[in-house]
């Protein structure tokens, strides 16, 4: 295993020690328990703290999206493990100013059990979000669908209403919206490899690729052989309109995400073709974003994520945001 | 090799595609010959017009910089190979407005040259900016060091001087003055694969890295046995600090780039151990930067740069960006 680490024990807190001393402009750590809060006082009184947090890895998911029209905190887990329920109680305390608390919480079991228990133990009104995007898995799956890139997509449209100010209940509802509206699916070239196992979860062979595929190294659905990016595109494509059945003239968000070790250049092209495929459905691609930001350690691959936008949307997801990995002019 | 491309022909131009069409807001794309352009009219008459350019394979750089007070075009060559000079040529015909052209241009033999020709070609007052932050070559090396990850904080730095009106000449020793306070050493842990090659450029045992490599697949100039990141950070921060021999007290920006394929967790962990080594010497890391910023196309590795501020520097550092893949809200 080749990485820039001391040992797999302090990797996370030392990691955490460098995002909070490079951003200290916009956020602040707190060690025990961990959680990253954005440095006071930029959350209004009164307005809804969004929490989000997972397992680590996955970065700048959430960390790196704490910020203004984002996150109020974020609880980070080990690698790819569920933060604990001390975590997500201290950081609502922490962060809670009169408007109450939505998670935004990825469907994992570690992880819904781990704020559902913080949830039990807070005493102001709160709700959960859970994400449920990538379709690479049945609906009808025992565990639900899991939360992928779709996260970041939630993430930033409830942040711009919770920073508008409004209540717990509205962004309780426009999250399961745009969770509803929204479809993701990945393929990998190659594996993760985490510390603390210290080589590839699976094995591809020279001319595999791993369709469906998780964020946490899980494997996917079905390994195929190596196609063109055009046919790769397809693939996941067709699934995704299957799946969300937009109709002509519907305005979408296009999210091309790299899971950590695929160049833009090839992210960029995924996206040309991605456009292309329902711009000839007579799709209108009215917002973009592409890059690494839902990343699955070293993995090389990508997921598409499509959300039909309306106005309300699209507005919202065009509200200005200010976050250690995430932030756009106006 | 694996990769999301439909053949190394297509690449750059559907890349390209996929790129104009993701930041349709912010940028346009001029096929033939290739260069990306701020959208007009947001450059002002009379401002100094910012071009760079070199091989793909290192994006964002330098697609990724062209916006609002940062760069007014960008050329980009195929993969790790210059531009051509009616590129630039082209480039700077279409965004000069008569403040003149200052070219940026990284030192490497094929870019210099290119980059002469169109200077000589273009009649209109313009510089050349040559960028030579890779202290891993000695300075007396045949044809000077190389322009790394320090390209980019000559961009931006630059790009604010030229934004609030400084003129050619300004802009110019602004640039050679920037260049002259910056050092950088990368370190790497795999080789990245040329699309055309299909093969990584070099090969290293697993128990090795190379350190002081280039951006390109060179090799660097020694490898060592794979050490902790502690070990690694001393290595490559006390080379900057024998190169730029900061007093105590000094600012500093402190960037860390990843090469692409590195996780952000890694270079955030990198990100803290620079900044003790400097903090511990009594420098003050007033600005940051950490990201892949200036890749390798799927090379796992990093480097550490290290600027040294004045007043003025500082204040043009934190002047607005909006671009592709660089922006910061205020």
């Amino acid at each position: 295993m080749k990485k820039f680490i001391n040992s797999t024990g302090s990797l996370l807190d030392e990691s955490l020690l460098g995002f909070a001393k490079a951003h200290a402009d916009i956020i602040k750590l707190n060690t025990t328990p961990r959680f990253i809060e954005r440095k006071n006082p930029t959350t209004p009184p009164g307005k809804v703290a969004l929490i989000s947090g997972g397992g680590s890895g996955h970065e700048p998911l959430h960390i790196g999206f704490v910020g203004t029209g984002l996150l109020d905190a974020a609880c980070p887990g080990q690698v790819f493990t569920s933060p604990t329920p001390d975590q997500m109680l201290a950081a609502a305390q922490s962060v809670e100013s009169g408007g109450g608390v939505l998670f935004i919480v990825k469907n994992y079991a570690g992880d819904v059990m781990n704020f559902e228990m913080a949830a039990e133990m807070l005493d102001c009104p709160n709700a959960t979000v859970l994400v449920s995007d990538d379709i690479s898995l049945p609906k009808s799956h025992s565990i639900g669908r899991r939360g992928v890139a779709g996260t970041l997509i939630v993430e930033k449209i409830v942040g711009a209403a919770a920073e508008q100010g409004a209540d717990l209940n509205t962004c309780k509802i426009l999250g399961d919206k745009v969770n509803s509206l929204t479809a993701s699916i990945g393929v990998a070239l190659s594996s993760c490899t985490v510390p603390a196992l210290g080589k590839p979860t699976f094995d591809l062979k020279n001319d595999e690729m791993e369709m469906g595929v998780g964020i946490h190294g899980e494997r996917g659905h079905e390994t195929l052989k190596l196609a063109s990016a055009s046919e790769i595109v397809e693939l996941l494509a067709h699934k995704i309109n299957e799946e969300l059945k937009p109709r002509e003239g519907q305005s979408v968000l296009l999210h091309v995400n790299g899971f950590g070790a695929t160049p833009l250049m090839e992210l960029y092209l995924i996206y040309d073709l991605a456009a292309q495929f329902w711009e000839k459905k007579g799709l209108t691609i009215a917002r973009s974003l592409v890059g690494n930001y839902t990343t699955s350690l070293d993995m090389a691959g990508c997921s598409i994520t499509l959300t039909l936008l309306d106005e309300e949307l699209t507005h919202l997801w065009d509200a200005p945001v200010h976050s250690a990995n995430l932030s756009w002019g106006r």
